[in-house]
């Protein structure tokens, strides 16, 4: 497999075009945001971390059932992909109340709600990323009504799969951020990355924090909190 | 009737006890206010043809068979309505994008939506009155499920009445806020105001404003647009 030209260059991840039709190139990189690009900083090992996390939770996910994008890992920082065209939609699933939806609703953090939930935000940096309805999402022509509820059904079954394996680990999952993508055939696959950049993760006993709230909000260190989520999943530690 | 009490000043309306239990005593004020009370003036007149507007169209709406908290008009800026315990959420219907959707969806306002779409905003000042879902509206214990398909139901058969209403006076109903509250027999009644503040009004023709937006952007006379309103749908000129 060849690296060929860079496709797409977001703020986590480099996309390069391969020269296998369908299959491209991610390159996970060492570049931390938040706050919609506002917050920004260089910190190595982050690439390396995420790409392996991501590898691990896409393989779990395969043995149960979910596809994604995901072939395989091909070095510390990179990995083979399926080629998918991006449904401009964040998926977001909750299992507590946490971020912005504290702040939405005025809920304190860590409550507890009864059934998981999801929210859609239109994929659109100009924007913010803002939360939308799915009637909005008609507007948009950004997924048909059938899409949409595909996606809900995905969603809550990749929630099911993560919450179970994350509690193998004593780490609660708060909420977490999936993109999805659409095939040549129309199929609908999981993709982009699964890691602490997109998911709450907190200690089942004292709710400390693994994931990228330790860099929104200055708490510690972002890779030894990602290296412990790694190791928790049975991931090579890195010193 | 007596006026007794004060129980509720809000910002464009004080809300009276009266003698007769279930029955409270509206007072228009004229205040005008925007973005979360950020932007504030008095307004001499503003209350007496909000008033005079949500009278004419509370009635209209009786006659095409909704029901509404409103009893009678009973002076230039007072009316009597029916108690009731208000939903805490604002029930948003657009035909066109405008606004607030226009700035989330960075579409142009004036594009016309295929369809009417409904939208619930938690009615509470000190979160802005944030965008939620219909989750979130459980998760707030704000209205039931079925409650939630009610305002639905009733948004969308009050926005075609009103709609017809307004291109009979060469107005284009754009958007329109409501607010429903609860009976003590749990019967769910429109409630608070329909007027220029709460409603999106452009000309046909010119798509000229005649509603907040005119305070909102600063943009002329809120009192020339809102009896130009009145006018137009039969009611009396003030001077």
């Amino acid at each position: 497999m060849e690296k060929l030209d860079l496709l797409y260059e977001g703020k986590a991840k480099r996309i390069f075009r391969t020269n296998e039709e369908d299959v491209v190139w991610i390159q996970y990189k060492d570049s931390a945001t938040a706050f919609n690009g506002e917050k920004k900083e260089e910190i190595t090992g982050k690439g390396r971390l995420n790409n392996e996390i991501t590898s691990l939770l896409f393989d779990k996910l395969k043995q149960a059932g979910v596809d994604s994008h995901f072939i395989q890992k091909i070095s510390a920082t990179e990995q083979l992909v399926k080629q998918v065209t991006i449904i401009p939609l964040e998926v977001v699933v909750r299992n507590l109340i946490a971020g912005s939806l504290a702040t939405r609703l005025g809920i304190e953090e860590g409550t507890k709600l009864e059934q998981p939930i999801v929210e859609f935000y239109y994929k659109n940096d100009d924007l913010g990323d803002p939360i939308i309805t799915e009637d909005h999402i008609q507007v948009l022509q950004a997924a048909t009504p059938e899409q949409v509820q595909v996606l809900k059904e995905k969603a809550l079954h990749i929630n099911e799969v993560l919450r179970d394996h994350f509690l193998k680990s004593n780490l609660r999952l708060v909420d977490f951020k999936l993109e999805f993508g659409l095939t040549n055939e129309g199929t609908i696959l999981l993709a982009d990355e699964i890691s602490p950049d997109t998911c709450r993760l907190w200690d089942m006993d004292t709710n400390e924090k693994f994931d990228k709230d330790v860099f929104r909000r200055n708490i510690g260190s972002l890779t030894d909190a990602y290296n412990n989520v790694l190791s928790r999943l049975g991931g090579g530690q890195h010193v």
